[in-house]
């Protein structure tokens, strides 16, 4: 089993990375060589029995997957983007990485004739937008409002049609809110989700931009992990008609966030949370649908987090 | 008021051409120059005060659209297009011409800067796929299940982000299944839905390939070219959030297809339409939607046809 990883480097693929080489096989096969692709290099996995090739690429140069796709590899997770505050301020850019990248990915596999091949790409929650109705489900129409939306949805697509052409095996996964994100706040408009509960859980203070009746459609990392290992596991039949649909995250309010962190963690560990309302990112983010059927994916097997107390405890575990 | 149609040697352009010498007028301003754009060069239409260019160009070959959108056109009309069974028999050549070439139109927008320049296209049923509920609305998702629909749905994609990011006005309209077409039955699943009405309605026999109970949403082609107009004329901001949807067509059975053909032309008219049942076109045309709330079409002022009726003598009355 020879798989490759794009954006490697990346929160995601790290863990990816960390994860396959735990479990050491993936759809119930050994797993005999990585390839792991970033603009920047990722660190090379030493482990008895699997060969590593880390490569420092640009998957925006034409051709320049031609020699990975050659050693037709069995699985390949296509995870590089410029995420989404970045392709809405440079529209070329967007572009470039997140849909023609795909799309040559696409073009090359279909090159080598890797029919088989099960690609499987991270699509996101940003893809929504316009006049949503109060629930989500599985045929809700993707209107976004940002470009990274817009670029995934596109990609969707393309990823759909060269696989119901039977020109490769591709799946994309709509990603939920990613919480508790490990390390520090940044840029997205997103980062509170993190910030109210790691920030506690460090001792440190942390802002709440947000009203605490503000709900969310979160998932944990390790959840996110799990959906995209179960991703290349689903037999190809089952993905039809449509190749892409949002996973099983939990809705869940501010205001339950910081319930649950009081359980685990304390009323002191609230206290460190200040409410300073932010118009801006409270605009953004309340736009953000937090409710959503998805029936799809839990009749493929996808699992989702059983509530917040579970994912905080994950992180505790995960960063002792 | 200048105005560019790309595709105008076309079916639809042809006839939109014809409509606009007719008005004279778009918007409420004096239409004062046409560039006709095809691969074919259009006939060229000699009316007084009307500057008229004829083009025969290609429009996948890097910048040919340059000089055209140096003059700054007010309208653009995009209706060049490969259809579904030849985007289908060539995947990159329905790439090319279905979405680079629409890409390639809204960056030569952008480049130039024509922010207010009003880009209307053409979109289809076949966009839609899937897991359809009984009623489609404006937030059913687009699941095509063929390389043209999904050409459509990426350009409905680009040429919303694109609007939305002001760098052009665009608008795009779905078209249902459009009855009567004049001229010959030609090689399109759905070619049937013209020809039982059309030939008898000549004197000529037909063919019907499906049940009479098969349902379609279709429009006429007159009512197609009143909504090409109207999507020019309809304010910018009223598109917004999602710049692309259903047109209002009629939902109708074969069944009543053909008693409106007996009420308008009598039942000799009905009897020479033979039921000769093709598996493979019910298969592809009973998959396609046919009852929508177009309630944003509506809301917008796009009109329907009234009933079969109307379509039939609207047919009858042009044709003479
Ligand atoms: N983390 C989330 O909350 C979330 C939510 C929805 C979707 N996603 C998607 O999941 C995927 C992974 O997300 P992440 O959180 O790990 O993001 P990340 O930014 O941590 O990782 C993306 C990686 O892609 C690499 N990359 C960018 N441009 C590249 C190029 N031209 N060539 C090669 N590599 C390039 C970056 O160097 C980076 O390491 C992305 O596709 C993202 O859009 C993430
Ligand atoms: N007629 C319908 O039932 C229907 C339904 C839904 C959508 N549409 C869309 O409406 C538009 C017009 O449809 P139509 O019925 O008039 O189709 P048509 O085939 O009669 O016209 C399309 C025109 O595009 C021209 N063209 C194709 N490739 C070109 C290229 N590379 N460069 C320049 N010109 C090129 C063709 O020469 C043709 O004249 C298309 O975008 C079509 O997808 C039509």
């Amino acid at each position: 089993m020879h798989i490759v990883i794009t954006g490697a480097a990346g929160f995601l693929g790290q863990r990816l990375v960390n994860q396959l080489l735990d479990r050491g096989e993936l759809n119930g096969k050994a797993i005999t060589r990585l390839t792991l692709i970033d603009q920047v290099e990722a660190p090379r996995p030493e482990v008895a029995g699997i060969e590593s090739d880390c490569l420092a690429l640009d998957i925006t140069v034409p051709g320049v997957l031609d020699p990975v796709l050659q050693a037709r590899p069995d699985v390949i997770y296509h995870l590089a983007a410029v995420v989404s505050g970045a392709a809405e301020e440079d529209l070329d850019l967007g572009m470039r990485v997140n849909f023609d990248a795909t799309r040559a990915l696409l073009e090359g596999c279909r090159a080598h004739g890797l029919a088989g091949t099960r690609l499987i790409m991270a699509s996101s929650v940003a893809a929504y937008g316009g006049d949503l109705p109060e629930v989500l489900d599985d045929m809700t129409a993707l209107h976004p409002q940002n470009s990274y939306g817009t670029q995934k949805a596109m990609c969707e697509l393309l990823i759909n049609d060269y696989s119901r052409r039977g020109l490769v095996d591709g799946r994309v996964l709509r990603l939920p809110t990613i919480t508790i994100r490990p390390g520090r706040p940044n840029a997205a408009a997103s980062s509170f989700a993190s910030s109210i509960l790691r920030e506690p859980l460090n001792d440190e203070e942390a802002v709440c931009p947000v009203p605490t009746d503000l709900e969310m459609f979160v998932m944990s990392p390790g959840k996110v992990i799990e959906a995209l290992i179960h991703g290349a596991e689903v037999p190809r039949a089952d993905w039809a008609p449509f190749r892409a649909f949002m996973l099983p995250g939990i809705t869940v309010t501010v205001a339950e966030m910081l319930e649950a962190l009081g359980e685990v963690a304390g009323a002191e560990a609230v206290s460190r949370v200040r409410h300073e309302p932010d118009e801006a990112i409270t605009a953004i983010v309340s736009n953000w649908p937090a409710r959503f059927d998805t029936a799809k994916a839990r009749r493929l097997g996808f699992e989702g987090d059983r509530d917040l107390r579970e994912i905080i405890e994950a992180f505790i575990r995960e960063r002792s």
